[in-house]
């Protein structure tokens, strides 16, 4: 058991646990809003806060592309950047290499690639994306990794796996290397930054199996589960996701990137996830659609015109609390920007409380307490 | 001297005074933001009332043609409708209809016109005007006039001001038929609302001396200045509301419609206006130009980059108290909407703040007060 993970309960494979970081700790099973650009779209930190919200995902290939790392840096980290003294976690840059950046040129040293913004060429390697992570100076950050697409035949999952493992001990021998070069806080301090692992392998658990342990074998203080939600059919990411966690140690925080919907956020975490992330509660607010206990509710429609009720008359997030789908249906329909700002506020605050669900219902032992509410919400999904 | 208007102090011409409505006495002078389609353009109600907005303007012409009159009735009035337990005043439209919309055909009868959305054919009258304000439910409802354009010859300014003295009593003889019909609110209480005149007459002083007269002597509650800000040099604009106000009681709510910069809406509350509202510091805002009291600052300029100084360290609102210019400039610079939701609740603190000295000033006799931070303002202004 290591000092900044102390699990406090399990439920079946679920645990309630701790995550301590220079900026707080983080109570897991977590779901962690995405900040892309050290901004949530639409939410002022002050309201982050009152969410709840102990842990922000930010992403380094945007933040290196604007305003830069150095600029970053030199403001005295991320948190003194973007004003936000809880923990934040950046990504490496890797997955948005691969999705958004074009004209790739992968080689063992790393990736160039050209800006989606200008066209401008650059270069992220193991490195580099580590460099770019200290001089941030977010409380976790990620080794870099190739996301191996999907479909993808076993050799080709095994090679990119393989290039993974080495990026990984890259990525490691050059946080060590200059883990003192992040940034000086408010405080006066250095931020004691902590290094996850990301396992790839494709849709093959004999080679997640590899690769978590050749991982493991190196000891991170975490590990990710990366390369899913790609396109595959979700029972595919359950078995994937199921078989991966049998090999990874149980006393390290386990985060799945990029899930998932309010149900599927629950059953990660009944199978040990402690963190996730993902832009669904924030993308879908800007296209309307919220999450409900009552089930999703595309704002848009004609039918809440006239409909005088609470969003979510279970909910009690201050959206919730003033106003009616009739106003936030007005707002939408006139192409508001409060609408972005209430819906992604009440979509955050519906993806919050389903983990605090969570964490109660393996606090007191039973997980159907976290799922019912869900269920229901899966029942009644228009 | 009549009950919802109190003068509690002067100084010069300059008044402070309580105006009573069913939601809160508004101190004046005071600033009304502008909440166009029932919600200020990406800040939540909660934020307006920290700021200490008493009480927002909403335009009856969008609201009219989304989400409908009827809507808002049937909700319970514009209050409850957008969760504002706030005073508010709506415009009657007629200013909208001669700037937006299209194909307009004036007769006496009013306005057809075309919407500016669709396309779709619309007529608003001074009836039409004041049932759809009753059906809104404002504290503040105004009459319906024509804007004179700007430049216009006696003849045409003194036909547009008959046209809109006849409507002014078609609307008080409306209001006065129907009044009744206001929606019933959360307590069960039809609003009393306050049915104020605009005093047209271009820009030729003896038309609006005799407008004005003219509408006195149908004794209004309340008395706009309207037709101003419309294109004229700002020395006339000033020359004309001097000369107007030498004609308005001086017991009554005096509200110069459309104004101003910050600079200028000092002068207007030390002439004696009491009641202002403007889009520039929200309008502004969205374009990432800021009030300060360093003077203007457009926070997308790249001399903002790097400085990581408070936006204005003078200022007590919740983005200067948390936010640096190089922040601020960042999300501005990547089309972030918190950028806008920023900005918005900077520059209404800016314009509330500047009010509250106004009001501080008259109440201790020297309105030197109120115009030094702005005087230095407009000195140091880039």
């Amino acid at each position: 058991m290591q000092d900044n993970f102390q699990i406090e309960a399990v439920c079946g494979q679920a645990r309630l646990a701790r995550l301590a970081t220079a900026h707080g700790v983080v109570p897991t099973p977590v779901f962690m809003p995405v900040g892309t650009l050290a901004a949530v779209k639409g939410v002022p930190q002050a309201v982050l806060e009152e969410l709840g919200v102990e842990i922000l995902l930010a992403n380094t290939y945007h933040l290196y592309l604007r305003p830069g790392a150095e600029l970053v840096r030199d403001s005295g980290g991320l948190h003194r950047f973007m004003s936000w003294d809880r923990a934040i976690l950046t990504d490496s840059g890797g997955f948005q290499v691969f999705s958004l950046a074009s004209l790739r040129q992968l080689t063992e040293e790393g990736v160039q690639f050209r800006s989606h913004l200008d066209g401008s060429l650059h270069f992220l390697s193991p490195e580099r994306a580590t460099e770019i992570q200290i001089a941030l100076g977010a409380d976790v950050i990620m080794a870099f990794d190739e996301c191996t697409e999907y479909p993808a035949e076993l050799a080709r999952a095994r090679a990119s796996m393989e290039l993974t493992l080495r990026w990984a001990k890259r990525c490691r021998d050059c946080f060590e290397a200059h883990r003192q070069k992040t940034p000086v806080d408010a405080k006066g301090r250095k931020n004691p930054q902590l290094l996850f692992a990301i396992v790839q392998g494709g849709m093959f658990p004999e080679l997640r199996a590899e690769c978590t342990q050749r991982l493991v074998a190196m000891d991170f203080p975490g590990y990710a589960i990366g390369g899913l939600s790609v396109g595959e059919p979700r029972a595919l990411t359950y078995e994937i996701v199921a078989r991966t966690l049998e090999h990874l140690p149980p006393d390290k925080p386990r985060y799945l990137m990029g899930v998932g919907t309010p149900e599927e956020i629950v059953q990660y975490a009944r199978l040990g996830i402690d963190m996730m992330d993902c832009v669904l509660p924030t993308r879908a607010a800007r296209h309307g659609l919220l999450f409900t206990s009552e089930g999703r509710m595309n704002i848009k429609a004609a039918r809440y015109a006239r409909d005088f009720e609470p969003l979510d008359p279970d909910c009690g997030c201050s959206v919730c609390a003033r106003y009616s789908r009739a106003y936030l249906r007005h707002l939408y329909a006139c192409h508001e920007v409060l609408a972005q700002v209430l819906n992604t506020i009440h979509n955050l605050a519906y993806y919050l409380d389903t983990m605090r669900r969570v964490r109660q219902a393996i606090n007191f032992g039973d997980f159907r307490r976290a799922a019912r509410g869900v269920s229901s919400a899966e029942g009644k999904a228009n």
